[in-house]
C-alpha cells in the first residue's frame, strides 16, 4: 500500500528499504544508497538519488539488475508482485498459444544475441507493440541494447515509484484516451451509450480493455484510459449506438443501419492526449482524433 | 445458359418446358400452362401467365409445389440446380455448426406448425435474415403463411426467370450497394484503395462477399452489390487507408492513427440503392448513407 | 462599482438605497422596502426581498414602474446607467436607418395597444430577436402583457443585481458560446487561427461581437460568449483557416478551395450552452452543435 | 446560330468567312486562310488550319490582331457580339464604381508597359480573377506577354468555335461545379432544397450565378456550372436548410440552429471538376471537395 515522502524521510533505513528495494528489480542496494542522502525535498529529488545510485555503480552491477529481470510473457513462479502487476495489465498473464510462441521466440532469440533479458517498460505497450519492439531491437548493438535497457528499467522504476509514494507531483508522464459521443439527430450529448474498448492482437482475439457508458454529457465519468501511459497498439472502440436510438424512440430501419460502431485507431505515443469522439445520427457518423 | 424470348416463343412445348419447368421447383406444369398460351410479347407477359396457372390451380396442388421445396441450409443429395446456385450465393451450403443447429431447428418447428417446409427468397437475404424471418414467421396462421409461401415463391421465379430469360426488362426489383473514398486530405478521390465487403453472422464468423480496389474516380468498377436485391443483414465494409496513405507518402504514425477502417451498417431493403462513401484523411473519417 | 453583501447588511439605509435603487429603473422604493429587511444571508435572498415587495406593490405602483422605462433603440437624454450599458450592449445605439424605424414603429404601436412602454430583458437578445419578440407580443392581451413586462423587469434586475453584487452565486442563468477548431490533415488541434463572431441583422450589416485566436488547444482563451445570457439570434462564425494552413506550409491552390469558412446558426436558447466546433482540412469541414 | 462542319465545308469562301470571321476578333483573314484548306474532317483539324495561319503571320499581323482587342470592363461602343457575351458573362458590364477603377486602372498600366491591350480568356474566370491575373502579368517581360496575349486569343478561339459550329467532339475542356444535398437526419437525398451560388466579389456585393432546387436525389438537374469552364475565383453556396426540414414537420428551434447554411470556396482550375456536396442535420453538417 503507498506510504508518503514524510514517512520515508522518517523511516530507519531498514523501512525504507522494504518499502523502495522493489522499485529496481531484485536489487535493495539501489533504495540503500538513496536512504543514506535523506531527507528529500520531493519524490522527484527522491528519484534523482536513485537512478544516480543506478549510474554511479559499476557495469557488473548494472548489468546484475538487467540479468535479474524476468523474461516478458512467460510464467514463471517467482515474479515479483510489481512485475506480476504490470505483466498482467498487458495481459501477458493470457497470452494466446501463438502469442505464447512468438514471445518465447523473442526472449529466446534476445537472449541468444545480448546475454540478458529482453525488457521494456510493459505499462507503455500493448502485446503487440511489445514484440514489435523487441524484434525491433534485435538488430541494436549491444552496447545500446544495454543502455537502452537501463533507460526502460527507469521508467518501469519511476511508474513503480509513482505507485508506491503518494505525492503531488509525477515522475512518469501520462496520456490519455477518452471519447464523447454527440448525437446530431437531436443536437445534444448522446447520454446512455455503451462504450465498450479492446485492445486488437495480431496473434488473438480482441481483448476488452474498459466498459463505459456516456453520461449527460456524452462523456464517459473517466477517460477510457489515464493515470498512466496510454499502451501503444491499436484498438477498437464500439459504439452501441442502434440500443441509443432505440431508447429515444427514432424509428429506426431493422436490422438499423448503425447499430454498433466500431472505430479502429492505433496509439503510437503513449504520453500523449488521444481524444476520439463520435458524432452520430442514425444514417450517419463521423470520427477524428480530436483533444 | 440463358435463352430468349424469341426462341421460347418459337420452341415446341416440350423445349419450352425444358427450358423453364425449373422455374417454379419441380412444377413443370405451370411451364406447360404457359406453353399453351404463346406468344408472349415481353417477359413480363410470359411471368404473368406462369402466375396466372399457379394462382388458378386448385390448393392441393398449390400445396404440392410448396411441399416440394428443400429446406434451406440442410445439405440434400437431391437439391435443383437453381436450388442449389440460391442456397449457395447466400453461404448456406458452408454453415458454421452453430448455424447449422439453428437452421435444422427452424424448419423443423416450421414443418412441425405448418405442415410444409420454411420457403423464403434466399436471394433477398443473409444467412442472420432468413433465420430471423423464418422464426418470425414461426407466429403466423397456417392460412396466411401458406399465402406467404406462394408470394415468396413467385419471387423465386422471378429472379430464376431473369436469370434464364435475356430480355431488356427485369422482372425482379434490384438494390445496389456502392461506395466510394474521398480523400480529404489531398482533395481528390482516392484511388487504389483495397476495399472488403463482408457479411456479419451472428453464428459464424464474417464472411467476405466482395473485395474490390477504387479507381481514379475513388470508386469501384462495379457496385459493390448490384444486378440483384441487396440481401438483407448486417455488413462491414473495410477501407484498407493506411497502406493507402503511405502509399501517397503521408508521414503516418506507427502505429498509424487509421489503419484498415471498418464500417458496419444494416441493410433493411433488399430493393434500395445504399451508397455507404468514406471521407476521410489520415486523422478522421466520416460516413453516411448516401444516395 | 461593484459592492458586497457584507456592506450592504451594514451601509445606512440611505447608502443600501444609493447601491441599489437603480436595479428597478426608477424605482427606489423598492430598494427601500428590503433595506428594512436585513441581514440578508445571500444575493438570493436580497433579490427575494426586492421581488416581494414588487409583487406586494399595488397596481398602479407597478404600472409606474412598467411605464418608467424608456423606449428601446430610441436615444433619451436621461437614460439611465444601467439601461445605457444594456442597450449598448445589445447595439440599440447604433441602430441603422432601417432598424431604427421598425423601433420606432414597435414602440408606438405597443404604446398605443397597451399604454406603456414595451420593456424586455435586452441582454437575452439581439436586436433582431427584440423585434421579433415585440412584434410577437402586440398579439398579446393587456393583462397578460402586464405580467409578462414584471417578468422581463425581474430579470432585467437579476442582471443587475449580479452586476452591482460581487457574490459566489449568480441569480440569472448565463449561457455560453464557445468554438475550437481541430486541423484533421495534421491531426491536432488547429493552433493560431483568427476566429470572428458576428450578429446577423435583418436590417443592417453584420455587426463583430467577438474576435479571437485559437490557443495550442484549438480553443480560445475565453469563451466567445459567457458570463451571461447568449443573446437569442442569429449568428455567423468566421474562421480564417486559409492563413492557418498557409503558415503550416501547406501547399493550397490559389485560390485556396477554403480560405475563411463562415457557419451561421441561430441561438434559441439565451440560457444554453452552444458549443460550435470546426474539425477542418484543405479540404473540407465539418461543424455540430457540440457541447 | 450554330452551324456544321458539313455545312462549311460546302459554303463557298465568302459564306465561311462570315461564319467564322469573328472566330478571331477583328480578323478575317485567319478565316481566309482556313477556307483555303477545306475540307476539314473535324472541328479540331478546322482550328489547327486557324490557328496555323495565326502562327504563320508575320509579327506585325499579330501585333495588329493582337491590339485590335477590346478593352476589358469598359463600356465600348463597338464592342463585337462575341466579346459583348464574354465581358457579360463574367459580369464586366456590370461593374460596381471600385471595380471599374481598378480596371481602369490595369488597362491603363497595362497599355503604357506593353503597348497593347490586356488579353485574358474572360470565360476562365471571374472579374477578380482577371484583376488578379492582369496585375501579376504586369511584371512579365514584353515578349512573354506577347506570347500569353496569343495563347489567350486561342483560348478564346476555341471557345467561340465551340459555339458556332456544332460538333461531337470539344475545342475547350470543361470543367464543372456540381452539389448535392443528403439528409443524415432521415438517411435520404434532401428533395427540394433551394440552392443558389454566388461570386464571391472584392470590390462589390456577391453576384447570383445561379439558383436551383434539389430534386429526389439531392442533386440539380443540372450542374450550377458546366459545358464550359469554371470561371476562376471564390464563390458562396447557400443551402436553405431550414425551410427544408420545416416542410419535412422536423420541429426546429426558433430561430432554427441551422437556416441558410453558406458554404465559401474557391476555384483554381477553371478546367476540373469540383463537386460541393452537403451532409446535414438539423444541427450538423459537414462539405468536401467530392468528384
Amino acid at each position: 500500500m503507498p506510504t508518503t515522502l514524510t514517512k520515508l524521510n522518517a523511516a530507519t533505513s531498514a523501512d525504507f528499504v522494504t518499502a523502495l528495494g522493489g522499485i529496481f528489480e531484485h536489487s535493495p542496494w539501489i533504495a540503500e544508497a538513496a536512504a543514506a542522502r535523506r531527507p528529500f525535498l520531493n519524490v522527484t529529488a527522491l528519484f534523482a538519488a536513485m537512478t544516480a545510485a543506478l549510474r554511479a555503480a559499476p557495469p557488473d552491477r548494472q548489468l546484475a539488475l538487467i540479468a535479474g529481470h524476468p523474461e516478458l510473457g512467460v510464467k514463471l513462479a517467482d515474479l515479483t508482485a510489481h512485475s506480476t502487476a504490470e505483466q498482467s495489465s498487458a495481459g501477458l498473464d493470457r497470452l494466446s498459444q501463438a502469442e505464447y510462441e512468438r514471445f518465447r521466440l523473442l526472449n529466446q532469440s534476445y537472449r541468444e544475441i545480448f546475454g540478458f533479458p529482453f525488457i521494456v517498460c510493459v505499462r507503455r505497450h500493448t502485446k503487440d507493440s511489445i514484440l514489435r519492439e523487441g524484434e525491433r531491437r534485435l538488430a541494436n548493438k549491444p552496447g545500446d541494447e544495454r543502455a537502452i535497457a537501463l533507460e526502460e528499467i527507469c521508467r518501469i522504476a519511476a511508474l513503480r515509484l509513482d505507485a508506491v509514494v503518494e505525492a503531488p507531483e509525477r515522475l512518469a508522464v501520462h496520456g490519455r484516451l477518452s471519447t464523447h459521443v454527440l448525437d446530431t439527430y437531436h443536437g445534444r450529448p448522446a447520454a446512455g451509450v455503451a462504450v465498450t474498448l479492446m485492445e486488437i492482437c495480431s496473434l488473438a482475439e480482441p481483448r476488452t480493455i474498459a466498459r463505459a457508458v456516456t453520461d449527460a454529457n456524452g462523456r464517459t465519468a473517466q477517460p477510457l484510459i489515464a493515470g498512466r501511459p496510454v499502451p501503444m497498439g491499436r484498438y477498437e472502440l464500439r459504439f452501441d449506438v442502434g440500443a441509443y436510438f432505440a431508447v429515444q424512440n427514432v424509428a429506426l430501419a431493422d436490422p438499423a443501419f448503425l447499430d454498433v460502431v466500431p472505430i479502429r485507431f492505433g496509439i503510437a505515443d503513449a504520453e500523449a492526449n488521444y481524444h476520439v469522439p463520435l458524432v452520430v445520427t442514425p444514417w450517419s457518423y463521423s470520427t477524428y482524433r480530436g483533444s
